[in-house]
């Protein structure tokens, strides 16, 4: 460091502020260790990793639920967290399931305050739906997610990711190692936005471990452990694959829509929801494909074994993936270099600069219930308990140019059209058909679409219809009694509220 | 739009300042018009851009340079932004080189009054040298310019990325269409921190444009030009491919120090810098692995045809690629699942999470100057001026195991090995060795390599005694006189000042 150079940042009004050279390694000091500079991201445990990151009471704490059913992340995070005696975390993972059920132990010992989800299942819904909570946990889309992060509402300190593998550095995807679910597009948001991001890894592959879902500039530390995920049972539950007839019926009538619908043209593009007739609808498409003569361009999703057999036909061109739903999907990611994995914010946030969701010609969607204005709900069941999922209903339903809602007309005996729905998640304008084992319904708003359906000679019905024959099967559903307790807030996609969830009267 | 959501957002606390829903298109606009989501982004000219991303005087610009002396996009960017009558714009292009001469006009006319950039050379770096700007130009290295932009010294307001080929959506890469330029390092960065980026790009292909170096949700819109680069001309100059014995003779020791360093074993790692020498060495390295019997885990770069020979060899099994020296190295990107891109945050930047300079093993480097404390100059010639570029100099030799300097130990009757480098861009703690034709200096900080090097029978001599017989042969040179205006600020890696560089005397 000569002293004229020292003079002249003192002197020169052009060099304000700026700091003299120290040396090589002043910034980044691991560099004067060659070993330590390789290895000093991994630390022993999960309680170092919490130090490290300087994770204290009060603060944000995220996770990705790209394991589904089979997530053995999120549980042991959060109770080691309460063994080291955190209070007070915000809960941000991207959704919760029944598996989370061990949750609730800690909302009630104050570990966890509140929670942003984009849905729940089980056990945990079933107890905060009764009042667990002193407030209301958020639910969001998917693409909601992302605008939520963006928008500065959910800070999140630290994330903590579970995968598969991962070098020493960091660089993790989720097609390498044992445990592997595909694609990571709700991690890579997180990975991006968290101000610290713990990697949990089952196992360490050579570096550089390629694709990096998540890069090493994204990673502050890394700790194995036994076991992040079970991808069996990535499949269980919403994501399952059907063989009921009457789902069968619905998945073919769907399929014919898609096909007189005026988008099923040679580079269409398509998304199919996680439901079981969205995901059966898939395999009726081929025979329609080929006898069209047609190819999609792609396929975005929530990308299922169904769709990765039309790609390998190559009936569909792209696949474009943010969360793979078997393991299929996942393979496919592995070894097919037109599967790509995009996140959450390219796949459906309303406010980044563009999403895939916004070019999907026709989309799939199941239903909890469908009300007389097509609006759905995803998240309450018919006794007002949440059990399901907003995902990326509201988001590819309000982006793409036709968003079929496939349900039966009755489960169980609960009608799923009723006059109104018990919570809205997404909004009736933006859905275009209803398809049931009774017939198929058209929003109003697409009368072109009634006279396409009908002239192809498909059962269209008024939707007040269906839902008359689904009164005189099961009789008026009886009204559900809340309590004022507002324990759900549902975020439209842009983050406003578009409904609340109330708790229900023991 | 319910009554009772709307009262509950007006009286609940915990609801307080989140906003009730409106439509599903609210925020989202363009959904309701199907042809213009699409379409969107697609402006008819760059003006019609720079009108929709509010470019302004005063603000920040910002173009990569992976066409280097083939770049079409700078010169022609700023040109449109002179007529448009945008004045005391700062210039932050991740390099300049000789192509970019025209841009003194738009200097002197008061169009770009600040620059920030690796180098510069020819016409408008001499110009700038002999005082041409108010403003000192800051000269950054590849990892040093994301830590100014992530520190938040380097705003950009707008990035101006030519691409050969993308989609509607902005979905680019620098491996499809026409000219392809290779590894998009540069302009991953400024795709990801810019507040506003235009692509420009010289043809559309079918969405989605995979894979997508920079992806939609950072393109705000999309301009298409005749032409954005020529990339036959990205090996002219720095990365040309020689065939002069010196140099020949340079890069056969330096291929001998690397086998005899003690970091040539199997999955050892390297990097060869842009220079003749250097990029001649990686030929000499084949031999030397096969006799070995060892392979290299990865290569990082500034990928040259050299070190792509030796990966599809499999003698190097992956290369990390932040820019593409020639077309071998596009096209082998283009083609290797094993060849990948990195930006120049996961390539460099001291303040990133982590880098990939880190994890390397020997880097070959070169030198315009090197003195006897081992500190390197690339960015001033032995007249002062300005004539090179920090690059990624500073950032490798920081970080790898081991420097290597490559450089004649006379130039045109110019000495490389001086008392005192004109200017100093890597400090000399940094560098190992110094490979001459003449013979090899070891720094005196690595005893145990200066005895592996004699022991493997290599012309080990002092600094002072290669400096000695340069005097011998050429005499002292004489010193450069300067004024005392500040032309230059080289910063380090960290951003700190490591020194300045005063206008020549005319």
């Amino acid at each position: 460091m000569n002293t004229t150079l020292q003079d002249a940042l003192r002197r020169e009004p052009a060099l304000e502020g700026l700091e003299p050279f120290e040396d090589y390694a002043h910034h980044t000091p691991h560099l004067r260790d060659p070993q330590h500079k390789l290895t000093r991201k991994i630390v022993a445990s999960l309680q170092d990793a919490v130090r490290r990151v300087g994770l204290t009471d009060g603060m944000t704490i995220s996770f990705h639920h790209a394991f589904r059913e089979g997530d053995k992340t999120i549980n042991n995070v959060v109770q080691v967290l309460a063994d080291m005696g955190l209070r007070n975390l915000t809960l941000a993972s991207s959704s919760l399931l029944s598996c989370n059920a061990p949750l609730i132990e800690h909302i009630r010992n104050g570990v966890i305050s509140r929670i942003y989800t984009s849905g729940m299942r089980g056990k945990l819904a079933e107890a905060i739906s009764n009042g667990l909570m002193e407030h209301p946990v958020h639910i969001h889309s998917h693409g909601g997610r992302v605008h939520l992060i963006k928008s500065g509402e959910l800070k999140i300190d630290v994330a903590f990711l579970g995968v598969s593998a991962c070098d020493e550095f960091g660089n993790a995807n989720g097609v390498s190692g044992k445990s592997r679910c595909g694609a990571l597009g709700y991690a890579k948001v997180d990975a991006q936005f968290a101000r610290r991001v713990v990697l949990l890894t089952e196992e360490f592959v050579d570096f550089p471990n390629t694709p990096a879902s998540i890069s090493q500039d994204q990673v502050d530390c890394i700790v194995k452990v036994e076991q992040v995920g079970d991808p069996s049972k990535i499949s269980v539950g919403a994501a399952r694959v059907t063989s009921n007839p009457r789902e069968l019926l619905i998945a073919r009538w769907a399929a014919d829509v898609m096909e007189h619908s005026g988008y099923f043209r040679d580079g269409f593009s398509l998304q199919t929801g996680s439901g079981a007739s969205s995901t059966a609808a898939t395999r009726f498409l081929e025979p329609r494909m080929r006898k069209a003569g047609i190819k999609a361009a792609f396929a975005l999703g929530g990308i299922t074994g169904g769709i990765v057999d039309l790609h390998r036909k190559g009936l569909i061109t792209k696949l474009v993936d943010t969360q793979s739903f078997d393991a299929d999907a996942a393979e496919s990611l592995r070894t097919s270099p037109e599967h790509i994995e995009v996140s959450t914010n390219e796949y459906a946030n309303p406010s980044s600069k563009g999403t895939f969701c916004d070019r999907v010609d026709l989309v799939i969607l199941s239903a909890l219930e469908i009300d007389l204005d097509f609006n759905v709900n995803v998240i309450t069941g018919s006794d007002g308990v949440m059990r399901g999922a907003s995902g990326g209903h509201s988001d590819v339903a309000a982006a793409a140019n036709l968003a079929i809602v496939v349900a039966p007309l009755i489960r169980s005996r609960i009608p799923t059209i009723v006059r109104r729905v018990t919570t809205v998640v997404t909004p009736g304008e933006c859905i275009g058909v209803l398809v049931t084992d009774h017939g198929i319904a058209v929003n109003p708003n697409r009368p072109e679409l009634a006279e396409r359906l009908r002239a192809a000679g498909l059962p269209v019905m008024t939707i007040e219809e269906l839902h008359a024959r689904s009164v005189a099967l099961t009789g008026e559903p009886q009204a559900i009694e809340f309590l004022d307790k507002i324990v759900g807030v549902v975020r439209f996609r842009d983050g406003s509220v578009i409904d609340l969830v109330r708790q229900v009267k023991p």
